[in-house]
């Protein structure tokens, strides 16, 4: 085997990195279930034509074929098409990996709505993969870690307001830079461009995205060239304009006199999240009503999520409220949730080293071996200190003293740990060898410094 | 959209077993780290011809295209081959899903050698693949929790021993049945068979490995199709018996007069896992000279697993030691590494109402909300709680009181919150709905006992 080099798109984590995405997942979770969600996993396969049913991303699918129908149809099997989507057997679906987890999520709640307690709240922390061409910051196979609240027929608008909160804690227990996270309502703007006169909404949405990427000139120009009159493209500019810390958008918003029973709804809603997140968390969250976010299905407020010093590369957990995502016959499940993209975030912040762990193995202590017969001996004391919750390695093999402790230098384990039966001394002597400090100790009572327990984010 | 239905061979947990999948999972790394393995996760994805080097697998692998290369060859692009396993573009590699974590983690240390620090111990719990038709306790997509230790040239067999005590204390960890740890060594096998004078001692190794399946008669049948006496056939039988859980079985193995180097090489190997294990978990572990594993790039101890009332579902966690799996040129990477069967696990414990957890959430308190103007007051009781770790929900509707202690009922939430506001006493009060006692608390003291904090494992 010739040695292998690496896959674009498909980043993957030294040891050091992997355990601080490791930490940082765990304090995620830690915020996510003490708001009440629950873990949950789906399959990473879904139906082809349940992940086709957004036309936006139809070209990002990978598709799953068994080789072994694909052998069946090289070798002639009549039922297999060339180069197709299906696989082999008649009786197989065809299948695509995920390419998010609101699609999984949503056709999990149909699936189960029978054996699920409503509203629903879960968790989702799992790899999707989208087949498009890898670029700084985007890849083809990566970590999102997802919250959503489904209710059955309704969802009452509060549930908008709870998700920044439970974002803004999980963020903030990370030794990260601050996070901004900019709200919007899509019935404000829709409401406000239905007031305005313009006849189809999504339309100018979609042209109101583009804002930071084409500037204000070029977006007034496609507004008119939608068929908007120059005074409505200059209201849609100066909506998007605005943005506060409290409910001060609201009276902006009235400034621009125009009036719609759906303006009032979208304002009112967007009031409420602003208003409970600045109660929970000042500064966290910010009306911010140019946020449009480009997927169809959201129908409420919208979330966008900036990191401070790194707002260049765009939102790093981005979400909002959908009614339409999933339904079956009379059976509606509305909902709202947010996604943080782990692995885009822990990118950038590796590249930038601004993330990292105190140490990059669980290991605390490091058993020295005076030689191979003594092992039983040195392992006795391991599993004395691991019963006690103190993560422990014995050497691997009875080199010269200096080597093992250089042994335990290179992974940064912090403490070694020496043996009676050959220590000059009598008793067990455990060295810290940063400071170099030793000790005499028993295995059954010593502990390290609660700092050295566990690798700790930094 | 129709309501959905399953996907047979792509197991989905309701939300009660994956809180419990996941009470396993911390509980297994947890052991995994206080052993000093590092977390490690590599892509789902593997270059197509790596997975295939293994030809007993090659019918098993799932081929990714990209959904967009499929629409370009059936437009008549000329690179596409119908049907086949490359990938659309000519700059890509064909890919396929991992079907298990060896191969790809044989990979990653060879492509990441020069930053690793060996021996290199590591866990990696993923998801991997598999063509296979679906059965029972046999999936398409599952979990799989391995833990690996891989040297540079060399791999001391001491770490042979070492793996079992992992294992052990991973499980026992566990709620679930008493595990037994089958032992045999390759070296052991191949050495007697070598010694009686069998010249292919690898398919003797697969024709005893089907000892159970087609009994004693059937395998001395085959060993005698494959060139065997009749009197070599009774000898190989004659060792498949023998099991032993303290070093006995040596003598056992002596008493059948069969010598050879690499026969006394094995027992030793073998003898020094079962007394290392037997000093720290009497019971865990058992020489059973009958265990084969299938595959070929075994080349020491192997592990099989049994969980006693499972036998007949097979080993649920297996492994053994390997020299080639990874080596690219002079570069030669060692390993012993074992692997347990998570979803199989689950799937058969959850079956047999034989696993479970003590509440199907992760919320131990619902604050009631006596109007929807009092939310934020709620919302307040509910941050006080959750800054001092005690997962807690708001009532979604100021609903009558007996409804919201339903609310909670049906989800098993322990303890329902009664703000102040409302309350006839005055200050706010907490009740136990199981009991039905009823306290004032405070939200910045009240504690509910430790069992009731989080859900566990039972």
């Amino acid at each position: 085997m010739t040695r292998p080099t690496p896959l674009s798109g498909f980043p993957e984590w030294l040891p050091a990195e992997r355990l601080a995405e490791q930490q940082v997942l765990d304090r995620l979770r830690r915020t996510f279930e003490l708001y009440g969600f629950s873990p949950l996993e789906t399959r990473a396969v879904e139906p082809l034509d349940q992940l086709l049913r957004k036309g936006e991303t139809s070209k990002e699918v990978y598709i799953l074929r068994r080789l072994q129908a694909v052998e069946g149809a090289q070798s002639g099997s009549a039922s297999a098409e060339p180069g197709g989507a299906r696989l082999g057997a008649d009786d197989e679906v065809s299948l695509g990996l995920h390419f998010d987890l609101t699609v999984p999520f949503a056709r999990y709640v149909l699936e189960n709505a029978g054996k699920l307690q409503f509203p629903f709240r879960r968790y989702q922390i799992q790899k999707v993969w989208r087949g498009e061409k890898p670029q700084a910051g985007r890849y083809r196979e990566f970590l999102q870690a997802d919250i959503d609240i489904v209710d059955r027929d309704t969802l009452p608008p509060h549930y908008e307001a709870e998700i920044p909160l439970v974002i803004g804690d999980a963020l903030r227990s990370l030794p990260i830079p601050a996070v901004r996270i900019m709200v919007n309502n899509r019935k404000l703007c829709e409401g406000f461009y239905r007031g305005l006169g313009l006849e189809d909404p999504e339309e100018i949405l979609r042209i109101v995205d583009k804002l930071d990427k084409i500037g204000p000139n070029a977006v007034a120009e496609l507004i008119i060239g939608a068929g908007g009159t120059e005074s409505q493209a200059k209201a849609c500019l100066a909506l998007a304009e605005i943005r506060s810390q409290d409910t001060s958008f609201a009276d902006a918003v009235r400034a621009l006199g125009v009036e719609h029973p759906l303006l009032d709804e979208g304002i009112a809603e967007l009031s409420a999240v602003v208003e409970t997140a600045r109660e929970h968390s000042p500064g966290l969250v910010e009306a911010t009503l140019k946020i449009a976010r480009g997927l169809d299905y959201y129908t409420g407020t919208v979330y966008e999520t900036e990191l401070a010093g790194y707002e260049q590369y765009g939102s790093i957990c981005s979400g909002g409220r959908y009614d339409n995502l999933a339904s079956a016959g009379k059976d509606v499940f509305p909902g709202v949730g947010i996604s943080i993209g782990v692995s885009r975030l822990l990118g950038l912040l590796f590249d930038s080293d601004a993330l990292a762990v105190s140490r990059p193995t669980p290991t605390a202590v490091l058993v020295a071996l005076w030689s191979e017969e003594e092992r039983a001996a040195s392992n006795r004391i391991a599993a004395a200190l691991r019963a006690r919750g103190i993560a422990t390695e014995v050497a691997p093999v009875p080199a010269k003293l200096g080597k093992q402790i250089r042994y335990a230098e290179r992974r940064g384990i912090p403490f070694v740990w020496f043996p009676a039966s050959a220590s000059a001394e009598g008793g067990d002597q455990v060295k810290d060898i940063r400071s170099g400090e030793q000790v005499a100790a028993d295995s059954g009572e010593w502990n390290p410094p609660a700092a050295d327990m566990a690798p700790t984010l930094q």
